[in-house]
């Protein structure tokens, strides 16, 4: 089975080095001879790891593509174009594809699931989404019994650094940030980590595949972590929670004896998590994926969700996979469905973490409780915080529709006792 | 695709059940047409689920698997006779099998996986292992390029709610089993769990995959928990661990250079683990396997281990992707591999926790330290509690080799100033 590698950055170079450690002992258990024949690279003369033959090196990704003895393409230069370019090529010319590239996959991802099935050849992307972690093969293939109802994932290393730091160190949003960058964590433009794009992109993906209907990244709500504050991360202590930036994607069945389609909803924001609930305990850079189904129950998938080696090791269990089908001339079914009905964030529920400040005047917690009340918005439990000017109040509602809240939101703004609204955040888990 | 069942006691039930509830979702996503065809039970006049066609049941369970109109049986009888019998053949007629049975797999799966290899048709059996979660597909296939070092599983949902308790409310160990018998969650005869065997099965059949090579349920060395005191669990808290019973696979690679082979341990004992271990947040009866590996580090795989609805679930997942198989004409490879060279439960290396008794005599902290350190045992770190007579003394080591840790402590039961030995227990996952 010849390899022709497109990108040999971080994963691709993890990709080249654990290939050469595994291939004896994926040859002795699988039956499958792996070979890597050519190297697409923007720089021949960059400095390589030790293992890699200068001689398979080219810059010329499109000659990768079309070389006829080559079985199997590994696309690892992430982005839309030229990745989308060579893989459709590659497909379309009945060669089977690897990659880990979750924006292309989350824009136009369909396209490429019916080139690959028109072409009877496999698009694998395991390492797309949560790196090392078996997820998507566990929803497209375990879970074909089970009616997915909701998933829960912490999908970006990044923030959840970020996150576990302020948690546990009681350090700022913005020296979490810096020690992240300074550590290779963070980019130093770290807007798409931060700002939830990059867990948009992979939580459009986990959508499409747990409900078989297309869900793109445009698709995905989303919110970041900017906004966090050392005053936040203690009162959700004190309450018993911690704060997650989560993807949540879940469905909606139309209702009984409606004609109307389901309906998906998928957002990413940060939330307060219940300190017992497995994903509390998803520290430091780890990912995890809380999978919720009617008769499995709870489900969750755990482990390093970035980095070379561990991104390598899912890109190399699918290429071994491709390779086998390929071998005995079949291939994986990929996922179809057509687009997804998506409900707005506005349309969904939740419970809220709302904190405000507040001024002394007497009736202030009547006040504020009417504004709740008038959009029927209740609320499960308050604790205030000082006396006179510069009080706080924290409540927990109950779980109220996302333009309900806002509309209390509004009206919180307009009362004389209410000085400022704090952090609005969304409980999840309970 | 026809449908056999064999069996229909909670599983088979709620397989029924979920089957009909699921089967027009499965056709629109998979194209996969289910039908039940037969279903072989002990009594055909006890009472059933509402939704299961009594004209479908028979007694006579080798007239459905040679049924020449069934394509797939699944056998959720238990046991080794007759399901060994009926499964043999199903599969040599050239019928696909899903079972859920972990003591035949656990002894006589290699037999079972090769005549489905010499049938050329599907034996799968997610739900043999953990229940609802997906490990044995992610383990077969997500990790094929992966060098898997260890797995540490808590697989056996009975004694987890039972340390679960005991860790949580400070009951005894006969309460907490009592509670669970009340709750249906333990056999009024719980030997099976409290003493490990369940788990060794489990545990064998997870190295088998995981290592590619055969072990068998005779192969796992176990201990169970009945022994484990409040005590025990107090000192933990206080060092920072929880108690569980854990299943621990291990692969050992020959040493450089040398032309023996890998040695496989495996092994099912209490341990403590540290808190802010993953495995440790693992509460009540659910299960989890957690796995390292050189590339992908840690993975941990969570969920119900047990219950109709959720190992229903891991059968139907099974059921829809071998008929998906028949279908295209083509079934998973199944697992082979010679039998494994076992590491024996003497030559393993484990930290240790040892709780004495001791005599207030002078002295005793040094001849105590001096039977430890005559073995090669170092002391990581003591805590004694009390003074005079009936003082203990907690320790725990460094990673020693079991039998010197035995030797160890036959030398101290020998010494004047140690009244008795309380519990030996494991540290696992620092």
């Amino acid at each position: 089975m010849r390899i022709g590698l497109l990108g040999c950055g971080i994963v691709g170079g993890a990709f080249v080095e654990l290939l050469n450690e595994r291939r004896a002992a994926i040859a002795a258990t699988s039956g499958v001879e792996l070979e890597l024949a050519r190297v697409a690279v923007r720089s021949i003369t960059k400095e390589r790891a030790g293992d890699l033959d200068p001689a398979l090196l080219t810059t010329d990704a499109q000659s990768v593509v079309d070389d006829p003895t080559i079985d199997l393409i590994v696309e690892v230069i992430g982005g839309i174009e030229p990745a989308r370019s060579l893989i459709q090529s590659a497909l379309r010319s009945g060669k089977s594809v690897v990659t880990g590239n979750k924006e292309l996959l989350a824009n136009v991802g369909a396209d490429l699931y019916a080139d690959a099935d028109a072409a009877g050849v496999d698009l694998l992307f395991e390492a797309a989404v949560a790196g090392a972690i078996p997820i998507v093969r566990p929803l497209r293939e375990s879970l074909l019994g089970e009616d997915v109802t909701r998933l829960l994932g912490i999908v970006n290393g990044t923030t959840n650094y970020i996150l576990t730091q302020m948690s546990a160190d009681g350090v700022s949003y913005a020296e979490a940030l810096a020690e992240a960058q300074h550590l290779g964590y963070a980019e130093r433009d770290p807007t798409a980590d931060v700002e939830g794009y990059d867990a948009g992109a992979k939580a459009a993906i986990l959508a499409s595949i747990a409900f078989g209907e297309q869900v793109v990244a445009g698709d995905v709500y989303h919110e970041g972590i900017a906004g966090i504050t050392d005053a936040d991360i203690d009162y959700a202590h004190r309450l018993g929670y911690e704060i997650k930036l989560l993807a949540i994607a879940e469905a909606f069945p139309p209702a009984e004896g409606s004609a109307g389609r389901r309906e998906i909803g998928v957002r990413v924001h940060p939330a307060m998590v219940p300190v017992d609930h497995p994903l509390a305990s998803v520290r430091d850079s780890f990912n995890a994926v809380f999978v919720e189904g009617t008769a499995a129950g709870e489900l969750m998938f755990y482990g390093r969700g970035a980095g070379g080696r561990p991104t390598a090791s899912a890109v190399l269990g699918d290429v071994v996979d491709a390779a086998a089908n390929r071998l005995r001339g079949h291939h994986r079914p990929v996922p179809t469905g057509a687009r997804a009905k998506i409900r707005s964030i506005d349309d969904l529920a939740s419970a809220y973490y709302v904190n405000l400040e507040v001024t002394d005047a007497p009736g202030v917690l009547a006040a504020v409780a009417g504004a709740f009340g008038a959009h029927g918005v209740s609320i499960r439990s308050m604790e205030q915080q000082g006396l006179g000017s510069g009080a706080r109040i924290a409540f927990i509602t109950h779980r109220a529709i996302e333009r309900n809240l806002r509309a209390t939101l509004a009206d919180l703004r307009r009362l004389d006792v209410v000085a400022g609204i704090g952090s609005v955040l969304r409980v999840v888990g309970d």
